[in-house]
């Protein structure tokens, strides 16, 4: 379980290796819902990849591997006046804001509003990988992974930048149930998923 | 309310649109969720778009507009030796399939359940915009909207050939409820899509 993003850039990779080391295994990649906890602890899914603190808050115990750490940049569309890297970046009115799942809430966007960054919301979309691609030829600045802002930077004719304010890192990792944890199988797939995580900030194909 | 792939095809080009003309609206992409039709029905949303099939089903009688039609292909990684156009396309025995909301059905591989097409599944994905790129360097073969083929084709290195049977074509119309009708912005808000599905099947920036 994942969502869109994490799937693209963590889990892309892994079915290239699949297809070569283990071309019977048959892999299902589902989205990242508010039961993912209850489908962990009822062993119902072999991994979740989510950030750290939702590990913590809702899988206290449950083994667990760091998988991924990125962190927060401002990107908006490389004709967008406004933006002009550095001096203008406290001046962005204009944000994109992922509505995500209540179990996976946008960690830049809750950042932002712990330190009272107000922004004035033009567009709201639940899919993070849509988000670069809504900023092309519109107004908006966005607040996303550095990953996900190179990976659509020249599709999207993206400019990136600093975050207008330090922001925490984002850390996600692979949280599963303790009786999997013994499985051969099911660690060759989570060293795969540690070892895609170290892979260069590249998204689809090379 | 739309799709992950309906939001990038059809709802992008509008918020250019919308930056130049009413700079002013703010916009709210939702997911489409099992709820739609109770949605439209309590006017909580102001469109879905969504296959014909599912407004006659579910939403009959509620003013709709044709919105986008497009057609299935077969796709697949353009390096990968077991597709080769057109003899071998009733050869593949691996395919993709998005597992969809149990409200947006994935109606290629419905279509090809009920053509009896024995496939063996080997990468199961809930979102179509993923499909593309997960065929990269993998094996398997996908049936997806020319148009999400063709967005994707340079960045996934596809192959892009007819579907190995004739299957039904694709048609979304966007459905509201009736006492938006008559609503000026919300009817512009309806042209503005109409217009956009007519644009050529690029995707995202020109």
């Amino acid at each position: 379980m994942a969502n869109d993003y994490t799937t693209l850039v963590l889990l892309r990779p892994l079915l290239e290796t699949l297809a070569i080391e283990a071309p019977a295994v048959c892999v299902r990649l589902q989205a990242l819902h508010d039961d993912f906890a209850d489908r962990i602890r009822r062993d119902d899914a072999d991994l979740a990849l989510v950030s750290e603190q939702l590990c913590t808050k809702f899988l206290p115990g449950f083994p667990r591997h760091a998988m991924y750490e990125d962190r927060f940049m401002a990107c908006a569309w490389s004709g967008n006046p406004a933006f002009c890297q550095p001096s203008s970046l406290d001046l962005p009115a204009v944000a994109l804001r992922a509505v995500r799942h209540r179990c996976a809430p946008n960690l830049a966007d809750h950042a932002l509003d712990e330190l009272n960054v107000t922004r004035r919301i033009e567009i709201r979309t639940e899919s993070q990988l849509l988000v670069p691609y809504l900023l092309t030829r519109t107004p908006p600045v966005a607040v996303i992974p550095e990953r996900l802002a190179l990976s659509a930077a020249d599709a999207a004719q993206l400019s990136i930048a600093e975050a207008p304010v330090p922001l925490p890192g984002l850390r996600d990792a692979a949280v599963w149930h303790p009786r999997d944890s013994g499985d051969a199988a099911h660690e060759w797939q989570r060293l795969e998923h540690a070892a895609s995580a170290l892979r260069p900030a590249t998204m689809p194909p090379a």
